[in-house]
This record gives C-alpha cells, sequence and structure tokens, in this order.
C-alpha cells in the first residue's frame, strides 16, 4: 500500500498538515478556555484569528484543486477533507463566541466535552500527517479506531448532560443556551469521525 | 429501460435491499412505540440495535463501493443512497432516545407523525426493490409520487403541530424538548424524499 | 477567459436566470412584508407559489442535466448550483411562514435583516446572469465580494439580535421564536455565499 504521486504535489499534503495545525490550536484555545472560564472578548478574537488563518488554508487548498489537473487523491475526496476540517474549527469558534455572548460561565461537563474534543481532534491530526505514508497502516487504522470511539463517548456524554440540563435547570433560558453550547459539543465529534471516513475510504481506493 | 450489470454487482442491489429492511425495521418499531407509549429503556436498547445493523450494511456498501471499478450505477448516486437510507433510519433512533431521555409520554400527534413515516419509509422501500428491474417504471414512479405527497403531508402536520404547541403549552421546556421531537418527525420525511429523488435521477440517467 | 459551448447549452444559463429572478421575487417578498408587517396567510400563499415555481425550474434543471451529456460546466457545480438557488427560496419561504404561525410582529431587526437579504440576493442575480459571459471577470468577482462582505454584516447583525433578545425578552416562548428566526435570516446570508464560492471554482476551472 502507499500512493505515487509527483513531487510538486506534495503540496497538498503540506496544506492538509497546516490546517492540522490550526485544528490542534482550536481545541487546545478552547480546553484551556473551558478550564479557565475564560471566555471573554479577547479569548472570542484570539479564537477568530485562528479562524479565519484556517478559511485562508482552506481556499488555498480548494484553489489548488481547481487549477490541479492530477491529484494524490480523488478529487471530490481533497474537496470533502478541506471542507470537513474547515468546519470543525468554525464550530469550535462558534461555541467559544457563544459562550461569550451568552454569558455563560464554564462548568465540569463542558470541561470534560472540551478534553474529549482535545483528544479526538489530536488523533484526526495523527491521521492527517499520515496521509503522506500510508505504509503505516495500521497506525493509522488506530487513530480512525480512537476517534469513532470518542464520538461514541461524546454521544453518551451529550446524552447525560442534557439530561441532567433538564432535570435540574429551572430557567428555560438556561435550558435554551447550553443546549445549544452541547449539542455544538458533540457534533465537533461527529465532524471528526467524518474527516477519519473520508480518509479510511481514500485508504480502500487507494490499496 | 432497464441496467445491465456484471452477475456479481448484483451484490449491490441485495445490500440495499438488506438497507431497506432495517428502514421498514425502524419504522414499524417507532409506530409501535409511539402507539404504546413504549419509550423506556430496553425499547431504546432495541432501536440502538436496529440501528448498528443498518450502520454495518451502510459501510459494507461504501467499502464495496470502494473497492468496485464498474457499478451498475453512478459511484456518487450508490454514496449518496446508502447514506441518506442510513440517515433515516439514525434519525428515527434519535427521536426514540429523545422520547426516553426527556420523559415525554406518546400523543395523538406523534402517533399520526409515525403512521405518516411508516407509510412512506414502505413506499420507499418498494423503490429500492424496484431498482433492480426498472421494466415497472410505471409502478416505480407511483412510490415516488406517493413519498412527495406524505412529505408535503407531514409539512402540514408539522406546521400544525407546532402551532398547537405554541398555543396550548404554558411551560416553554415542554415546548423545547416537543418541537425538537416534531421537527426531527418531519425531516425524516424529507430524508425519504431525499432518496426518490436519487433514485429519479438514477432512472433518467439510464433512460 | 470565457465558456465555449454548443448553442443547445444556452438553455442551462436560461434556467439559471429563470431561478435567479425567483431569488429576487422572494427577497423582495420578504423585504415588502417585513416592513409593513404584513406576516398573514395570503402573504404565506403568495411565497408559496414563487417557492413552488422555483421547485418547478430547479425540477427542469437537475432533469436536462440527467438527459445532457456535454454542459457548459462540471455536472457537479450545476447540481450544486441549482440546489443552493432552491435553498434560499424554499428558507426565504420558511421564514415568512413561521413569521405567521408563530404570530410575530415585525420590528427593526428582522427589516434590517430583510435589506441585507435583498442586497445580497440582488448581487447573486448578477453573478448568475454574469456567467454566461465571464468576459467580464472583474465586474463578476466584485459581486462575490460584496455578497461575502454582507455574509459577514449578516454574521454579526445575528450576534448582536441574538445577545438583545436574552437580555431584553423575559418570555422564553418568545426567545425560542425570534432566535429560531434571526438564526434563519443568517442562514440566508450563508447559502448566498455558498452560491458565490461555486461560480468561483466554476470560473478558477475555465481559467
Amino acid at each position: 500500500m502507499g500512493f505515487s504521486f509527483l513531487p510538486k504535489e506534495t503540496k497538498f499534503f503540506e496544506l492538509f498538515d497546516s490546517q492540522a495545525e490550526k485544528l490542534t490550536a482550536a481545541a487546545k484555545c478552547f480546553s484551556r478556555l473551558a478550564a479557565t472560564n475564560g471566555f471573554i472578548e479577547a479569548s472570542v478574537r484570539e479564537m477568530a484569528g485562528i479562524e479565519h488563518e484556517c478559511d485562508d488554508i482552506t481556499h488555498d487548498i480548494i484553489d489548488k484543486l481547481n487549477r490541479t489537473f492530477i491529484t494524490p487523491f480523488d478529487r471530490e475526496d481533497i474537496h470533502s477533507l478541506a471542507h470537513e476540517m474547515d468546519d470543525v474549527v468554525d464550530l469550535i469558534y462558534t461555541i467559544i463566541k457563544r459562550m461569550y455572548l451568552y454569558k455563560l460561565d464554564s462548568n465540569d461537563d463542558l470541561i470534560e466535552f472540551s478534553k474529549i474534543i482535545e483528544e479526538s481532534v489530536e488523533n484526526v491530526v495523527n491521521v492527517i500527517k499520515s496521509l503522506k505514508d500510508t505504509k503505516q497502516f495500521e497506525t493509522l487504522m488506530n487513530y480512525c479506531i480512537e476517534v469513532n470511539r470518542l464520538e461514541n463517548a461524546g454521544d453518551l456524554m451529550r446524552d447525560m448532560t442534557i439530561v441532567k440540563l433538564f432535570d435540574n435547570t429551572k430557567d428555560p433560558v438556561m435550558i435554551i443556551k447550553w443546549k445549544e453550547v452541547y449539542q455544538d459539543a458533540e457534533t465537533v465529534l461527529d465532524q471528526c469521525e467524518d474527516i477519519v471516513n473520508i480518509v479510511e475510504s481514500i485508504i480502500v481506493k487507494q490499496g
């Protein structure tokens, strides 16, 4: 197993690596803010910067894709991968912005979510870095399995958190706000799973 | 009208038939639980089993697709079809899980929704079964028209149900919970329509 | 820069122009209703008519696409473009229907949103009309930039509106209703951005 591609096409892998760095930055930013209850205006601006940088890289990938005739793997997979990666950073930005705009204080459940997200993103980043050398097939599949496991953990976490929310919160407005935040947090884990699904399908086609 | 394909490609039709069986099982499970107010933990587990089996079949289709060079119809149509079918089962599972987690009791509107969904799924299953023999073109189109009709009925049903909910429910938390359930129920009918739209486009291309 | 295509293929451009007219009609209808607080049953029926006409055109485009071998640009781009245009009209219809069903009265924020949407749709329509003559490349790109600017304006507008909603509204049911309307209004601007993104990618590929 393994790809063959022209040297200049390594540019795609470099761009995906840059995008992966933004995912790490976003997940780490969220974890830190959740742990320190740091959802202030300056933090939203910091995260907006990361989101903007990731946007630029995504635009570069799509632009390069539209101008390149031979690509290291299927065009539509490159397209989906770039957009799904971008979606993760967008949604983490949305969560941080909402925590600030909704004037919510962090809590243990949000911290727990941020840790699961950070762990999942770490595995996604490893998957992306392995793309350029699929000889380490087994290691790569282990990262994918871990992302699937964390998505299931997030599902359970969201269900339990929303049950607690409905059972323990008197103020319906707080329910509206937190329900949105927790559901978004779980959706980040879905998006991570979508990314490794695309990678798995790329590998099968190359196999 | 009619496809030609290599014998071994019939495997795709078999897999779609298996997926169709899971749609039937999911819709029937939901109908039964709505009619008996049976949204207890054991029912969620039962439905989780169906959802898991459908996941496995979906994975088999995508995997087979990635490994097959010549397919009975466009690759992207097979891909979309498998995922849209899976989405129906996922969303019915989500509705059942929410009824349990939100501690909601079934009512006449939910029963009505479950009946429309069961009817729509029945037609979708007939459409899927007709895929391998498109000579029965007119019968197939009648199933498609019926799915469209039921989607319109569901739209109206959701609108009327949500108006009733806002007009008659004092507790905002109950509004939050039921609004989500009713909107999901209507979305199942949208997904059924998406499936027959894909099939219609497959047939036009083969025509 | 510029396409070459067989004469009969101009039919695609004509169909997209017809779809663009429905976008204009929908945006103008929404603006008028927001300005006059005209969300009555007759208005919903009027907008349902526009939505239905746009549906028919979308169906014509997809049908023509499935029956045409050589297309003026990538099949999947025509497919996405037709569906994204249709989504704009669908969502404006949904907003108008909700204003009526939820018995909401228009306000300054909704009027402001409707103006931004009308402006964005105007630029989208100009982009679509330029598709058949991409020699006016710079003019076309200016329309696209304007749509991006309005999407950012809408983002800010939605954030500020929802903060105001949470800060100033006592009744949680009103928060539920308006939050949905404002978020949908912002999503229309996202959809307009999606459309020009597709057009930009078409142009790069032709470049």
